[in-house]
């Protein structure tokens, strides 16, 4: 392949930019784009397009969607009690997938991480605020991720909303389902030994 | 993310079908290209249509490129008495990254794999005997991949060429420069052993 050869050198580019892609990656995802047959590829253009035109955040809980509201808000058998707040869509799609979950979500689309220059008022702290204005929320789940950012993020806002009047709750901390305790942290274990349950 | 999103659900499955790309990358690509500004998603969108409309096949050696030939086969300094038969277009630009080789190319788009229902005709041999219609090309070095296809499509391009009266070659095999002979495999370094020179 001629390097020079502009419109593939760009392609490869645009794909290089990708996070976890490499150059390797890149020259490999090119080609199987111009191995394409040429619908398929007008249609992963279109896809593109339409996606970034039509995907926007849901009015109540930020998640993405291409209505006004997303289906977990808009639906009426859901718990209007229970908010879990997570970091990222793709979170509420995990707590989706158990089956588990009933309540609501609210999506921060970040943590504060001063050390990445994200601030609260980054994240989509001001409209979860907003939302407990009413007293229809009785607990608000901090699901924000295991990590120190994580951690910092759902500390900040349990001291924020607690004068609201919410109960405010953190994911258990433990073991991993399936895992094996001989390749666990420590500070996984001791979290695991602290919250121990009678069985 | 609401699973039912559909212009989301349908961008994640188009990365998803990517070679090396599995469900959580997919999805991760998917919000990249989400969380893009408008106007750098729609350039990516269009990349994609150019590259796919103006990337062919060089009329001579068959590398992709966007003119009628490819810059090595219309450049007047290289030797075109040798010819170097690559499977990939990747191949080339990996020759062209030595600096060292001068001649022309030659890609197959492909090894001879009746495993994988890739017969002769399925690869550009026909145009590989065509340019050595005439006397001008010299030597042709087989540089297809060292694998059991590879070596095949070399083996039955050297006979198919051999009678048209120009010399083969075979790229040399041995240990990689910068390995550790500690974990080179045994068939490598039988290669190795058996190509020695005096130094």
């Amino acid at each position: 392949m001629a390097a020079d050869s502009a419109p593939l050198a760009n392609l490869i580019d645009q794909f290089e930019r990708m996070p976890g892609i490499g150059r390797k990656s890149a020259q490999r995802l090119a080609f199987y784009i111009l191995n394409l047959p040429r619908e398929a590829s007008k249609k992963f253009a279109d896809n593109i397009i339409e996606a970034c035109e039509k995907i926007r955040r849901c009015s109540v809980c930020c998640d993405l969607t291409d209505r006004e509201q997303c289906p977990v808000c808009s639906s009426p058998s859901r718990d209007r009690s229970v908010l879990c707040v997570v970091e990222d869509p793709r979170d509420v799609s995990a707590f989706e997938r158990t089956g588990e979950y009933k309540g609501l979500y609210h999506v921060l689309h970040g943590a504060i991480s001063p050390m990445n220059g994200v601030g609260p008022e980054d994240i989509c702290l001001r409209e979860l605020v907003e939302r407990l204005g009413d007293d229809t929320v009785k607990e608000v789940i901090m699901a924000t991720n295991p990590t120190v950012e994580g951690e910092a993020t759902a500390v900040f806002i349990s001291k924020l909303i607690k004068p609201l009047g919410v109960h405010v709750t953190r994911l258990a901390y433990g073991v991993p389902v399936g895992s094996d305790l001989e390749y666990a942290d420590e500070v996984t274990l001791s979290r695991a030994l602290e919250g121990r349950r009678e069985i």
